[in-house]
């Protein structure tokens, strides 16, 4: 599956995914009010509002980008409608051509792994017949119960082909609570937490790179540094661009030198990019368009960096 | 709500709750094939089985027990409709009188974490609709991110009278993976997390308990006693009781003085004890007779190594 991502980043000229995170407050007034008055101050309501807004900015970006992150608590959030919606905003994804990483952050003892991989990566036996379900492409994932919660995922992964991002060291400002913790032999916990990463990865490859990717926050530039050479050959993602504070020149030691191994994330920044006062002129009325701006800004940002540092 | 829990657990003398993770092989074929043949092999066909299972598990064993934990993956895989037996096993259980710990280990960065807590736990703002979502009364959540990410569930927890249990060490083979390492201090992680897990309870005590509890597996008994000590104000929701090796009388550490502190977690050992040799004389037309009677028999098992240990 990395083979496949990494196509579509060669093809766009775009080490960058889109964070479909719809958060209310970002979705301008016009169109939930139109969701509100057809469905009602209700979970179906939102979701409506949500799906509208989503589609509005695939529409806008897809062809510039390879893939997009929808992250499911966003979507969990409206219940039973947050959900249909998150299931439609992955398969309209798909039908756009994009891959789609499924930020998820499930991860749970093997039998339950295995449901959660079946879930979004895999498809579940009913009798007779092999259903899927979710249908992301990729998913994140929680390492804090070991390999047992990460195996079922990578057996997924192998049968269906598909891929993992693990978090390993993640962008918030406490991250560090136990990611950063000095363990007896002086290594932090989230090189250990490389390391394995690195090991399972090895088990997974796709052409030059693994299955099995890591996730590791455009906050921490030094501790990227640090995972880039632990996982040489996992292509990182990289959450907290823009809006939580990195940029595109403190992210080009997440690159290889192939310039490849790295996929930034945008989240805030390029769907509520309208409320931005640089994209200001486009309007509420207007935010995809300030969207396409973003992506575009973006694109740049990160591509002059990386061209910077050769 | 640790308070009502404790209520709950004196009341039915009872220190046990029921792991509602119906994984589809542990379902009698009768019931299936009903199911099957009302919606077909399809998602909604295999989620049908699953709520039918449930709630004759749910109406045999109510009246012995404080609480119930769905496992939410085990409805995650059937997608859409799974959520929704999900939703309605969360209800069926509160109209039962049971208290519903979901347990969704879920954890995120500070916004994201937020929209969890509020589908599990809280409510959520649809313009000036405040609705509840999932409502589980208690949630587990995982603290590989730090604060940040339990932070947004200890809010919705004050405002809402909620509950959550933090993985601390969970009962798994390789939960030693990450959780055992030994820190620069010669603290183990676990070590770490549950005196973090204490601080953060602290600040939402409920009566003699928090309402920030924690897991820690069954399976380490020796981890367990550890545990208790470091985390006296919190209970400790104990999984791998029963077809994970836990007896007992190995739980006894688990407990304080007081004859509480502990919740004991036994899953497919009650929902699927028809399976077992020893209740074999139910067989699968009386599934639910020998769940009631495996509860019968854990209560008893527990009580009496409490007992004895006096």
């Amino acid at each position: 599956m990395i083979d496949q991502l990494i196509a579509k980043i060669k093809k766009t000229n775009a080490p960058i995914v889109v964070g479909l995170d719809p958060m209310l407050d970002y979705i301008p007034e016009h169109v939930k009010e139109k969701a509100y008055r057809e469905l009602g101050e209700t979970l179906e309501g939102a979701a409506e509002a949500v799906w509208q807004y989503n589609k509005k900015i695939i529409d806008a970006v897809y062809d510039l980008i390879p893939a997009v992150k929808p992250q499911i608590a966003m979507y969990e959030q409206f219940g039973i409608p947050g959900m249909q919606v998150y299931v439609n905003t992955v398969r309209y994804c798909q039908k756009m051509g994009l891959l789609v990483i499924g930020d998820v952050k499930r991860g749970d003892i093997g039998s339950t792994s295995q449901a959660y991989a079946t879930a979004h990566l895999g498809k579940v036996y009913v009798k007779n017949s092999e259903i899927p379900v979710f249908r992301e492409d990729f998913a994140t994932v929680n390492p804090y119960l070991g390999i047992d919660g990460i195996k079922p995922f990578m057996d997924v992964c192998r049968k269906e082909n598909k891929g993992l991002f693990i978090l390993v060291k993640t962008s918030n400002p406490s991250s560090g609570d136990f990611q950063d913790q000095k363990l007896e032999d002086q290594r932090h916990l989230y090189e250990l937490v490389g390391e394995k990463v690195d090991a399972w990865g090895s088990e997974l490859m796709s052409g030059d790179y693994s299955d099995v990717g890591a996730v590791v926050g455009a906050t921490y530039p030094e501790q990227g540094r640090t995972l880039r050479k632990i996982l040489p050959k996992s292509y990182i993602l990289v959450p907290g661009y823009g809006a939580q504070g990195g940029r595109g020149k403190d992210l080009v030691q997440f690159f290889n030198d192939d310039g490849l191994g790295a996929i930034v994330n945008s989240s805030r920044g390029i769907i509520a990019a309208y409320r931005q006062e640089m994209y200001s002129k486009y309007g509420p009325e207007h935010f995809e368009e300030a969207s396409r701006a973003a992506v575009l800004a973006m694109i740049k940002d990160i591509n002059d960096a990386l061209e910077d540092s050769k």
